[in-house]
């Protein structure tokens, strides 16, 4: 299939493998329009494929209890990561890599890399492949070039949507960054995780831009939510449904803390945060996102009311500090 | 709590029962905002209350996969009346039952009803406690009353919004409904199902109103949906998730009857179908839902493609006819 390489191969050996008569095909909305195609491959096998048609973000996001309640033998997710050790059913992960070329793209990030000697070079699991062509493209222009690897990850270099440890932790090594794959998402989070330049090379587009003003927004955006919720007086706490972003511990400790420090909480699961959820709740001043720190960052403006993460709501309790919270980035703990 | 009767007192005696430790709390958009105020209640026995923020529209949707996910020991299904059999966690059913007066709005609604002698009496679970109150209100107006039982709902008179048997049970005896509660919901679907003319006392309008021609409307749109899906040559075929309307067999027979007509067919699970579902799958063409039958019936105007009911598609493959379906309603097999 064009773009992007999703291993029928291997899909079919595994479901010969695993005698396998019931297969759920998951993936994030980029790649669903693909599924129909997936499906028919799939059914050559003699196996029914069934289609996750919910929204998916991540590895933290994989359909166990739709797979368990539907009888299903093997997961088949598309386009991240193995992130979750433990495996609740048989699963593959397709990581969905893409085949565009970056060069043009990554040759064209070197004018918006002039100012700086050593780069930092980061990516999403669908460009890992090209980490080497990148590199030596910013060597031959004279670069120093390090890539992560704290071993939280699948792979160095590797970043996701709430993971950027491995450009956090060559923060002192590197004047800026240089992310190569689609879109701002990723690279949004590296801004937000790091407070140093960062580039795009976008291999889609042939483009090549800066993301740090629309870091600089959301910075903003996350002081005057936690301003907000200093004045608020109940809380509601989410708490994820999705196998990797289930922390109920985690929400029992935050509703401790928030009721240490004068204030009411309840306990809210979710499977998705939408602004409808919050207008459910009208009498909940603020809440406090243990699920997923992405979604509390995107959509600040479509919340009625503030989402915070964990690291905020500390600040708002005065176990943290802003200034701390801009020092370890918006995902650290 | 004003307005329902949320059975504070047998909620804290199950839970002491059971030395529930976890409790979960689920109810309908509606009572949503009230949920904040159940959970400090239930704090007061020792427990720790969960309150479940996603969606949830009856019976069906009872949170089982939530709760034995959080380890939860009793599920509290607020606003609805019991519908599945087999419990897979411990539920107790508290259905809200309202304490507004019927009498003015049922008064107003004789004046409707004045060209019909026998009429069928019908209600939703909140308002079960007024049948005999209206039925008196009737009777003494003249009118024979008849309330139906099929033994398929958890009271005699009762509907819930995908079961209307206790109406299309009564049919022939009856010229027309009236229906006591709120809002246009469940009136709606005993037009759909019944082709009567249907009346509604809203007590918390305190009014009466004729619904049929909201009926019509669906109706005609109905119509059209399967006409346009005549043309559909890629169906998605829609498996729910929610323990109530998860019938994959159906599915996989639905799937089996489009491909015996020369379509091809696809097997797509939902928890929630949305427009936004929709849109991830360009190259289908039309879909026929498994899941929850009200959702097409609802929603015809949001979504972009036809979405069918199981009826609805026999009647793409000619195997039932648009008359049977005027015949039957559209919620009967």
């Amino acid at each position: 299939m064009l773009g992007f390489d999703f291993e029928e191969e291997r899909i079919l050996h595994e479901i010969t493998k695993l005698c396998a008569k019931r297969v759920l095909l998951q993936m994030p909305e980029g790649l669903k329009p693909q599924a129909p195609k997936l499906a028919k491959i799939i059914e050559k096998s003699g196996a029914i494929a069934i289609i996750s048609a919910d929204p998916c973000y991540g590895g933290c996001d994989i359909a166990y209890s739709e797979a368990e309640g539907l009888g299903v033998d093997l997961i088949v997710h598309f386009g991240h990561s193995k992130m979750l050790k433990d495996a609740a059913v048989p699963s593959i992960y397709v990581e969905a890599r893409a085949t565009v070329s970056i060069d043009e793209a990554v040759e064209k990030a070197l004018t918006l890399l002039k100012n700086y000697t050593s780069v930092g070079l980061v990516t999403s699991v669908q460009h890992l492949q090209t980490l080497d062509q990148a590199r030596e493209i910013l060597t031959r222009a004279g670069k120093t070039v390090v890539i992560g690897d704290t071993g939280q990850m699948a792979y160095p270099g590797q970043v996701t949507g709430c993971n950027y440890s491995n450009a956090k932790s060559i923060e002192h090594k590197v004047e800026a960054y240089l992310f190569v794959g689609g879109g701002m998402f990723h690279a949004l989070g590296i801004a937000l995780s790091t407070s140093k330049p960062t580039i795009i090379a976008d291999p889609y587009d042939n483009r090549a831009y800066q993301i740090n003003f629309e870091a600089r927004k959301i910075f903003n955006q996350r002081f005057a939510c936690i301003q907000e919720a200093k004045n608020a007086k109940k809380f509601g706490v989410f708490v994820g449904l999705k196998p990797g972003q289930k922390h109920l511990d985690n929400a029992l400790q935050i509703k401790a803390l928030a009721e240490k420090t004068g204030k009411t909480a309840f306990l809210l699961t979710v499977r998705e945060i939408t602004p409808e959820t919050l207008l459910e709740f009208p009498s909940i001043d603020a809440y406090i996102n243990t699920a997923c720190p992405r979604v509390s960052l995107e959509a600040s403006g479509k919340f009625q009311k503030p989402v915070l993460t964990v690291n905020e709501f500390k600040v708002v309790c005065g176990e943290s500090s802003w200034e701390n919270i801009l020092k370890k980035g918006l995902f650290e703990n």
